[in-house]
């Protein structure tokens, strides 16, 4: 069952792509003490880069989510919030903003004033993303001053000014994450240029498809329109974040935004054309990161859990199973004991529901394909189904002999890779979740996160 | 936030409605060395019984579903295996006899073949029902002559028949399930008589909407046409199992048999009469009380979960939102950790996703409506919703001020139970689960279950 890799190598650098300027600073809102607020802003003197954004699926959006839709609104209105122009981002890390009712709008407001005044641009022009506690305020009075002085005197395109930004976003993460690809586009005569794409991104709890309490940020010095922005990130998502679960929680707070900025001086990348697939695939291969990264550092993670799906009726039935198997309980909790147990794989696959319409749209599916097929259950041919864990042959039909010790003992890694076939066709997929330990419990019973 | 129940009152005894017999016997298919085989019966000289039956809704369906809707099918082929006439029931527990391929469905034939032999019937009119370890075989030769001499032998009407049934049908349960009404129902000149509805059942890993590694018989001395009973069973699966979730896996094995005998001498129970009424409330009762000891007993847990909504939009959207509470695994840990946090109750409901088309049929909905509605996300307004913890008010629209010791106290208790007001319609539902627990980890990492 080969399951080869398509993208582009991607490192785990934090390099910040030509235009964009990071900082961070220790605002007092985590208890920690750590540092707990990010920006991310475009280089003063060039125009605006143009973003796209994907937000939660979760019914109660929380403000700083409201606020950006409103923002990406007012100037780009066709684009419903997802896409427009932006010169810079805010995120605040230990206080969710959610489920705070219309004070908790006002303070996001406030903030982003303030914002606006430190960058030089107006309000409608800045983002914010915001993760931690629920039901919790934000401190907006004070944070509003000190985030416009960090905007106006705290950012720079040093080597670690990402990597502070990465560090400030975090809640329950144990590491930040970054990632970064290299690409060569052309000039407009034809030359080629490097382009960079890279991300940041925190977790780690209250994460399932489709979206989590994760927050990401995706930035790249190619030259792309918003709403040809939003068409490379939307497929993106669906192929990576969307098939990301730590424990089946979907949180109010779950933000990607994907700013271009187009300093590179490479070509005008239209929908559609190679250019445009080749920074589809560096943004694909920056964000598959970033969601690997989340998940093995999921709450209380020991172990990183792939599953990968092929020969399915098509992709989105791929991706319903490989999500269906990593979001398993049963499957990983036996991952966590290194116990070989295909028999859970094979009933959590027959349980693979297709996901929502939207994330079946993302995926390529038209509206009326996809609304009739959301939901509906993924087909399955037991006689057909083939399963392998850590590269070994367990089940092809019926169960297969295997030696059970040497299995137990290649599944004590860091990652176990769960392979299933399905027979049926040419669909491919895979999701990316983490064993199920008594530390998530503990970590998750004893405090209020 | 009120919520009345309307349900008669159930008790938990295992009293075996009239016309029927059960029994019990230890055939060493667990390792445990406890009782594994349960049988239920008609009692020898009265007809065969009416049967409706629920079954999984995972796409690897174990042998024995396979071989019991062959059978319905066999002898009324238009319940489509759903619904007809049987002499009994043989349970095997310890081996699921799930993705055992042709030769698994070939052992539960011959266990058939010799159960109908004990029972002097033949082959189609007997059904079954196995739980356990997927993949492992069923030892069907020497299985069979046991279980002929056991539905010919083994069989009594006496008080603890029904719970040695119960208990033979247990795997990782900590304790046997059973409940029971008393019901009165008219005879055909009107006088009153008595009518028993029983019910035994097992969890209680794999459980999850809709239907788990959970089985369940149930049995009434009512006089009740097949596919009358399918249509009482049904909305009464949706109300009940369909609501309960130990940890979001859904098994190959799952079973519901509901068993008429009609020896009672009541009435023949015709299709929306109020005899059917009151039959489906008091099959509804012990479904609903099966289903919290199922629940209450959910693998490693302390505590039940019960969530209770009302005041959405309709019924499906109450149960959707009620299930999504008690399915999340952040809300599970908060309420093992004593922690009322409902910024993630309210997350969990912002989460929300109607059932799938038949669990949406069942509840009343018309085909086309469940079609539509299936998977669809749930509409709350946040500044609607109201949140109370073990009778505690906590969230309003806004968060409200609340001692969290005495709720932390209040949440010391065997059953937690979290109501939620949507504030939007006369829809009400509700939802059990159970507490996540550093057990269940240590249970489901160092067992192949």
């Amino acid at each position: 069952m080969p399951f080869e890799g398509r993208l582009p190598e991607s490192t785990s650098s934090a390099a910040l792509p030509r235009g964009f300027r990071a900082g961070a600073a220790t605002m007092d809102i985590k208890a920690s003490g750590r540092p707990d607020v990010a920006i991310v802003a475009v280089e003063a003197g060039l125009p605006d880069a143009s973003v796209a954004a994907v937000f939660t699926s979760n019914a109660l959006i929380a403000a700083p989510l409201l606020l950006s839709q409103q923002h990406l609104r007012a100037l780009s209105p066709p684009g419903g919030g997802r896409h427009g122009w932006s010169r810079g981002v805010v995120c605040t890390a230990g206080c969710a903003n959610a489920a705070t009712g219309p004070d908790g709008l006002a303070d996001q407001e406030r903030i982003a004033k303030d914002f606006a005044r430190g960058l030089g641009t107006d309000r409608e022009r800045t983002l914010a993303m915001s993760t931690g506690v629920i039901g919790t305020r934000l401190p907006a009075d004070r944070l509003g001053p000190e985030i416009a002085q960090l905007a106006r005197e705290g950012l720079s395109d040093g080597p670690s000014a990402l990597a502070a930004a990465a560090e400030a976003m975090c809640t329950t993460d144990s590491r930040a994450k970054s990632a970064a690809v290299d690409l060569t586009l052309p000039d407009r005569s034809g030359r080629p240029v490097p382009v960079t794409v890279s991300g940041i991104a925190k977790g780690v709890g209250m994460i399932h498809p489709q979206m989590a309490t994760m927050l990401a940020i995706l930035l790249t010095d190619a030259d792309v329109d918003p709403m040809v922005l939003h068409g490379l990130l939307r497929p993106v998502a669906a192929r990576t974040w969307d098939q990301l679960t730590v424990d089946g929680d979907t949180s109010t707070n779950d933000t990607v935004f994907l700013f271009a900025s187009g300093a590179s001086g490479s070509v005008p990348v239209r929908a559609g054309s190679p250019e445009g697939e080749t920074l589809r695939d560096g943004i694909e291969a920056v964000a598959r990161s970033l969601a690997r990264q989340q998940a093995a550092d999921g709450e209380g993670a020991t172990t990183l859990i792939t599953c990968q799906v092929s020969g399915a009726t098509d992709d989105a039935a791929a991706r319903a199973v490989a999500r269906s198997v990593v979001a398993s309980s049963l499957v990983k909790a036996a991952v966590h004991g290194r116990d070989p147990n295909w028999g859970r794989i094979a009933a959590a696959a027959g349980n693979a529901r297709l996901a929502r319409a939207t994330v079946l749209e993302a995926a390529g599916l038209s509206v009326e394909e996809a609304r009739r097929r959301a939901g509906a259950p993924v087909h399955l041919d037991p006689a057909r189904l083939r399963i392998a864990i850590c590269g070994r042959d367990v089940f092809d039909g019926i169960p297969l002999p295997f030696e059970r010790a040497a299995v137990r003992a290649l599944m004590d890694a860091s990652e176990v890779i769960v392979r299933l076939d399905l027979g049926l066709g040419g669909g491919r997929g895979e999701a990316f979740g983490c064993d199920l330990t008594e530390a998530y419990v503990a970590e998750n019973a004893e405090y209020t996160t």
